[in-house]
């Protein structure tokens, strides 16, 4: 009763009509190659391995979970097939380059993937996850002689990757990390140490696994700068054997949600690992990873969302209560689904718009185009990950309730993805981290001023529009002068108060994200007009509108909350 | 490391100071006898039983879950003994009248009691949950007969009750009922149908079971004015030669949460049971229940809410995380944390004053007092309902953050917690169906005047309080300006546009609950001040004054959407 349908036609739209994004390919010579029929049968094909591949094995490897003995994971049933069908079908190598075996294919396209096997199977997505930010990692920083043995399985997806960062006195705060790599003559390392929540560490899915591992160098400088990266693989290579590397599972978490996910505590003992990039310099090179994996995350959300709106809809147009009522037809299960709806489809155009500037910023001819792309992208980024994934773990728990009962039963499907979606609001900086990231790193150090120049890309938008979309137009301009508003105080008020943007980061961030809103639903509205009398255009153009009318006063709370809150906060 | 310490002292300053409960007994001749003292230690043994017998075996519970094997069920370890030693310490009683053997003591004890018992172990609580309603039902309405066989057992919990509403066909809607009741020559009826969602049905606590089934006469009306209210026991009475009633367990649900109730499917074959009240009045014979039930959902709103702050500020000043500070240190945190309690301490000032009313209804010799106590307590029950649950659910929600990645792992308990309260949004109807009972059926049904009543007292609270509190009772009077102002305009718009209150009764609520906080905080604030010096008393301040600062802004946002929502809503 649970299942998947991908947006397909949604993200048509999304991607040809409101974001125009063949037209921006034939700019860049690296993707002029790439038409819209092609990227449609690209998407078509993914969406049939994520609801008929991936979706079908979610419900069932939720209760059956993994399995550890003797340090040896078995992941649930269909879930080795599954990953084979993956390689496969090509889908690792989407996006990397031609020369790496990869398709040289749009991370836009990567995107959309990512949001429809997340959506289809989150526990199962976690595996290939790191995949790609490995391989960027490695494209970047690591040696000819790593990239000769690693980069080609990356691409292929023959071989998975993992991220070793976590340890158990250091979360959040990698500045605390006590891993040793001690040289060998050799010009290996020996790698020593304890790494918790490690997604995949262990796996029955592949024949060998590529562990990034961030440790300290004997004598490194004490917190963040003393960090460096290394890979350290699970099974050394051929011409040392093929002997298995000194690395253990120690265990595996019981979770509470993505449970078909190994989530696993790593032994390194004395393990062969090689440095990638520069001494001390770690952070930087797995930074190279964290925009990708942000933004990867930022899809679980929109994912959750939108396969928690298809459901909801679904069984609330079948369910009958009260005077013969289909559910659907209540005004508060109405609400609940265009406010679903309102919010997937606004997302949608955010997030891919990232995806474009992150392939903007990589092939565009024009050094000054790649810049700004890359400025907009580390805005979007923390934004996107936060405000998404709490509007896909509360919005699935919204959705719930369209169920009554029945969606707190595990059959129903809907509670495991309020579960599932938890972790997204965690993980690769916590939502917290994602706000103070965004208003004290990308917004003022700079003093607001590549947040103005996204604000005045914005605006322009609502100046081309016509008057038929006058009224989100104006909606969007409202929000953009409360953005400015609210930027300028904090710029003018952190030097004398600087606890006051870490007090209001979380209430700033979901500002901005309905600002973004805003922005989706005037350009979402613009590109339907012409599509009148196409029944999905109307419904698209209504929840458009619902957004605008509905949820944007969140935002004068949030920006109300944000001005008020000088008022100092009583501490622990 | 999750535990729970009984919050006596806010409970103790809640019931002494904040509503002066004892003077309010002294007042009542049912209620003359106890004195605070007696009320402190009754509390005080209560929370030990919640802390030292019921949390211990929470965890364990979840992870175990309840077995069903061919219509046996069995309940996670220790709940036996836990439920030997509720009934060996006389809980189930302590409300009950002393003629049925009851300890005649306060509602506002009972609810104490509800609050910490749900906090401690929500699971294990939903056996003896519907016990006290059974027994007022059946002290209500039920013959002399059912009365002497049944009442005693209730009152003491020797055996245990449940109410089965629920068919699959039949939610929300128990109109559409289908289970039948055919007469028998001995008065006794034959039960035929199918219910579903009954907890503890079926369980191996008590060794017999008193089910409240709703159940259809022949040619009985249809739709809710057809429904009869029946006592079906598991083991018919000695008379009747002890044997089996025909009733089954069918089955047992895989939930998100509360994995140590037993949620059962229950098949009745043709069971003998008895009517309990008038035909056709089955339903006004179960309401009750109703509000009741409703307080006990919200306080275990309530209960969850407490837990999650009591065990996030515990992990957060050991956490050190960032430049040596302890997590509580950090901004992002301390808002969390202080939220938490400024919502956990108002709410619990909301809840008692409801139960204090409950007694008060019940047993004030003042004929006019008992009836606008009613009044109060019909308005206050579905807001606590819906508004505690919501904030408990959503607040555990965003306490598991505090515990970064180890709030996803079971053995950090919060994630629990999360599971557990979601269902609370759920039964005892839905949240939705409680706003709309507050909008609708009590507040639009008389054009506000029960409301403007309620509004009135709070407001003489503000200006009772000295100039040291302005500040809280000028928020206070700003909040219920608005709430007056929302409802005027509802009362005046609802015949022109009849769908607009149902479209806004959920922002109409949580108006309303945050009006009332802002209340609780004021009282709060006065009762705390004559204890300055008092650490405790300066942080509850404190806490209050927070909630005016951070909190109350978003009742702004409600009432703007309540307002602004006369645009129609899309249809489905």
């Amino acid at each position: 009763m649970w299942s998947y349908t991908p947006p397909l036609r949604d993200m048509q739209f999304v991607i040809e009509d409101v974001l125009q994004a063949p037209a921006a390919w034939a700019a860049i010579p690296a993707l002029a190659e790439l038409d819209a029929d092609t990227a449609r049968a690209v998407l078509a094909e993914a969406g049939r391995f994520a609801s008929e591949v991936l979706a079908p094995i979610n419900s069932a490897a939720d209760l059956q979970g993994c399995r550890w003995r003797d340090g040896v994971v078995t992941t649930p049933a269909g879930y080795r097939e599954a990953y084979a069908a993956y390689v496969q079908g090509g889908w690792p190598a989407l996006s990397c380059r031609p020369d790496d075996g990869g398709q040289g294919l749009p991370v836009l396209l990567d995107a959309a993937l990512n949001e429809m096997i997340a959506a289809a199977n989150h526990g199962w997505t976690m595996y290939p996850g790191l995949l790609h930010g490995a391989y960027e990692c490695l494209r970047a920083h690591g040696s000819d002689a790593l990239k000769q043995r690693y980069l080609g399985k990356l691409a292929s997806g023959e071989w998975l990757a993992t991220m070793n960062l976590t340890e158990p006195q250091a979360g959040s705060d990698l500045g605390l990390l006590r891993t040793k790599a001690e040289p060998r003559a050799d010009g290996s390392y020996a790698i020593i140490g304890s790494k918790v929540f490690i997604s995949g560490g262990e796996q029955d899915l592949t024949p060998n696994i590529v562990h990034l591992v961030l440790a300290r160098l004997p004598e490194a400088p004490p917190g963040t700068k003393g960090i460096s990266l290394f890979l350290a693989p699970k099974f050394l290579p051929d011409d040392m054997g093929r002997a298995r590397n000194a690395i253990r599972c120690t265990g595996i978490e019981k979770k509470m949600g993505i449970k078909g996910s190994a989530t696993c505590a790593m032994s390194f003992d004395g393990a062969t690992g090689w440095l990638i990039g520069q001494p001390h310099r770690g952070l930087a090179a797995m930074f190279v990873m964290m925009n990708a994996a942000r933004l990867h995350v930022a899809l679980q959300g929109l994912g959750h969302l939108e396969i928690a709106q298809q459901n909801a809809h679904a069984y609330a147009r079948e369910r009958i209560q009260g005077r013969g009522k289909a559910i659907a037809e209540h005004p508060a299960m109405r609400r609940t689904l265009w406010t679903l709806r309102a919010l997937a489809e606004g997302e949608r155009v955010i997030a891919y718009w990232a995806a474009m500037l992150l392939d903007e910023s990589h092939h565009h001819p024009d050094a000054a185009r790649r810049a700004q792309a890359s400025d907009f992208v580390g805005l979007l980024t923390p934004v996107a990950k936060a405000f998404f994934t709490d509007n896909g773990h509360r919005g699935a728990d919204d959705a719930l309730q369209v169920w009554g009962g029945y969606g707190f039963v595990h059959d129903y499907g809907i509670e495991q993805a309020v579960r599932d979606s938890r972790i997204a609001l965690i993980y690769e900086g916590t939502n917290e981290i994602q706000a103070i990231d965004l208003l004290q790193r990308k917004v003022l150090d700079d003093g607001g001023a590549k947040l103005g120049g996204l604000l005045a890309r914005l605006e322009a938008d609502a100046d081309r529009v016509g008057a038929a979309s006058a009224e989100f137009a104006d909606a969007l301009r409202a929000q953009t002068a409360a953005a400015r508003a609210a930027t300028a105080a904090l710029v003018a008020g952190a030097q004398a108060d600087p606890e006051w943007p870490l007090r209001v980061a979380d209430d700033y961030l979901r500002g901005i994200g309905f600002t973004l809103l805003a922005w989706a639903w005037l350009k979402r509205a613009a590109a339907a007009q012409p599509l009148a009398g196409d029944a999905w255009a109307g419904d698209t153009l209504r929840a458009a509108r619902f957004g605008v009318q509905w949820l944007l006063p969140e935002a004068a709370f949030r920006w109300q909350r944000v001005a008020a809150q000088r008022a100092a906060l009583p501490s622990a």
